[in-house]
């Protein structure tokens, strides 16, 4: 790892798995051990862990565990049993697709293991390489993504999408890492992320663990710095990407997007292709979690709101493929994305 | 009051100010006692009291505090004396004008009054008369404002504009007031307005009490939302409007109006015509206020972002009149307001 990347939110540990609860940063910087997938999924459901690469690497550990103790109980029936756990991490988050990806390849794996096998080994090995490919493919976007940005201007970003977010390195903030390596980025500028401050409490503190300079805004406060500074692109990860090349990301990513295209500054989707959902048209077809409204009403355990008052809470919005100037995958950069585009990068050869 | 009208936050009780404190609001509904002007410049300072109008008719109140002891100790000096107190009042917020004007029409009376007179009855008089022409200017902006929304849809408001900002009734908030009384408006959503929250704390709490559907959202959501929902307007209020119609308004007005402008909703600023400042040709000549980090950095006296975290925070930001479909005033409504029908309104005859 270089200077600009020390953190790594997912590990698998000997015999369990281990994350650093994201509830608790950046006031606590603490590991939580898991050995039961039960506990895995309400992990990704509380958001422990979050970031789609990230809970997809995570749902896979997941099924290892799962795996193992459905091999103990049921050495005979092993396979069958272990239908419900996977469905169990499927619906723990609704939107992100890299859980559902992630799954697919860790059952598809289950499918070419005799009955009879043991299928730990073979599975917590998938389950490694996807971690690996992951981290791999954020350093490819890294470069990827780099190369398109001027020198010396400032960039703006939403969420979190760096070590904590994914395998390691990052998706946008992994193009932010490499851009700063390369001396490309004078200031990011962080949306501080309402209602889950995954830009205060995440972003902040893995720019700064890694030397790299970061000035929170509130949400609200994007299209005045748009205005105001050079911001030459604002880089955002993704949740789900149609196969249109519309983009399901962190609330607030839509709007961001609507005020780049305002106000001339590019913006960039980084995403490796498992966020990419062919079975999905278009981004009306993508299903948008909504969260519970406290986490509007209350702050850090705090009410804000009035007794009794209502809010919306969608934690995910769909941004048109119209607004992304590039998107950025392991397998290429796809400037002005479409359903044609898009098709052919699919189509195309995978890296490695 | 009508049945949508039951919230004063400024009063003049007897031989002192009262102010309700809405840093407390929605938790505690405290009211506390001014005698000296310096407390008031304070209040004003630390937003005790905030809001365009109401902090205007507030320092006129603090200005005849600061007359009653001026004359008391300089029965033949006080005109002299009252200057500092005057200054101390003009500065303790930069951006809303509505400050300055309360207090040069507050300084243009002291200049008609000898100088061995007691000064104190007649700036009263005066302050009493500016807190009900503004009353009663919402009162004509709230009908002028609802005539233009359609029955039947719902509308989008920004930071807090109502009887707590205004000597009573509300700006933005009294249309949606008048529009909610004539049956005009399905449910009003708040944006949450960080990082002060005056849409969790203080438009929802004074919504709730007058029986006015409100939904809470994040600030970065509202993109999402004009997608999803009928929204017709965007109403919000204003800090300073420059001669050629540009605003200052909360900061994330202006990438809501962006937002707006984007989704085909329209776009509405009500302001009485004393927030218009024919001395600012146009909004990148208003000061935009900046305040305290801190603001975003921690929440509810708690910290959220890593120790030594940076942030930027504008507490307004400037909306071009382009983006602006309706001014609505106290005078009338200005149609795609510019620098001509600004001038022709502020030209114009004066209601009463």
């Amino acid at each position: 790892m270089n200077g600009h990347d020390s953190i790594r939110a997912v590990a698998w540990r000997d015999n369990h798995l281990e994350l650093l609860d994201q509830r608790k940063l950046p006031q606590a910087e603490t590991y939580v051990q898991f050995y039961a997938v039960e506990e895995v999924a309400d992990a990704i459901r509380k958001m422990v862990v979050r970031g789609a690469p990230a809970i997809g690497i995570t749902a896979a550990y997941g099924l290892v565990l799962a795996a193992r103790r459905g091999f103990k109980q049921y050495p005979q029936d092993w396979r069958r049993r272990l239908m419900p756990d996977v469905e169990l991490l499927a619906r723990a988050r609704p939107t992100a697709v890299n859980l559902r990806w992630a799954l697919q390849r860790m059952t598809r794996a289950l499918d070419r293991i005799p009955d009879e096998d043991d299928p730990v080994a073979r599975l917590l090995e998938l389950a490694h390489r996807i971690h690996e490919e992951d981290i791999a493919a954020n350093h490819i976007m890294g470069g990827l993504g780099s190369a398109l940005i001027p020198a010396g201007q400032s960039v703006i970003t939403h969420c979190n999408t760096g070590s904590l977010a994914t395998g390691g390195y990052g998706t946008a903030l992994g193009v932010i890492r490499s851009a700063c390596a390369e001396g490309r980025i004078e200031q990011v500028y962080a949306d501080e992320t309402r209602p889950w401050w995954q830009g205060s409490r995440l972003t902040a503190w893995e720019l700064m663990r890694d030397q790299i300079p970061v000035s929170l805004i509130c949400d609200g406060a994007a299209a005045h710095l748009m205005k105001q500074q050079r911001i030459s692109w604002a880089i955002v990860g993704a949740d789900r990407i149609a196969a249109n090349g519309d983009v399901a990301n962190k609330i607030g990513t839509y709007g961001l997007a609507v005020n780049a295209r305002f106000h001339g500054v590019r913006f960039m989707v980084v995403a490796p292709t498992s966020t990419i959902d062919l079975d999905t048209a278009a981004g009306d077809a993508i299903p948008v979690e909504e969260r519970a409204a406290d986490e509007i009403l209350s702050c850090v355990g705090q009410r804000l709101a009035p007794p009794h008052a209502q809010a919306w809470n969608p934690a995910f919005d769909i941004t048109p493929a119209r607004l992304v100037d590039a998107l950025v995958t392991e397998r290429g950069v796809v400037m002005r994305p479409d359903r044609d585009r898009i098709s052919a990068l699919m189509a195309g050869p995978v890296p490695g």
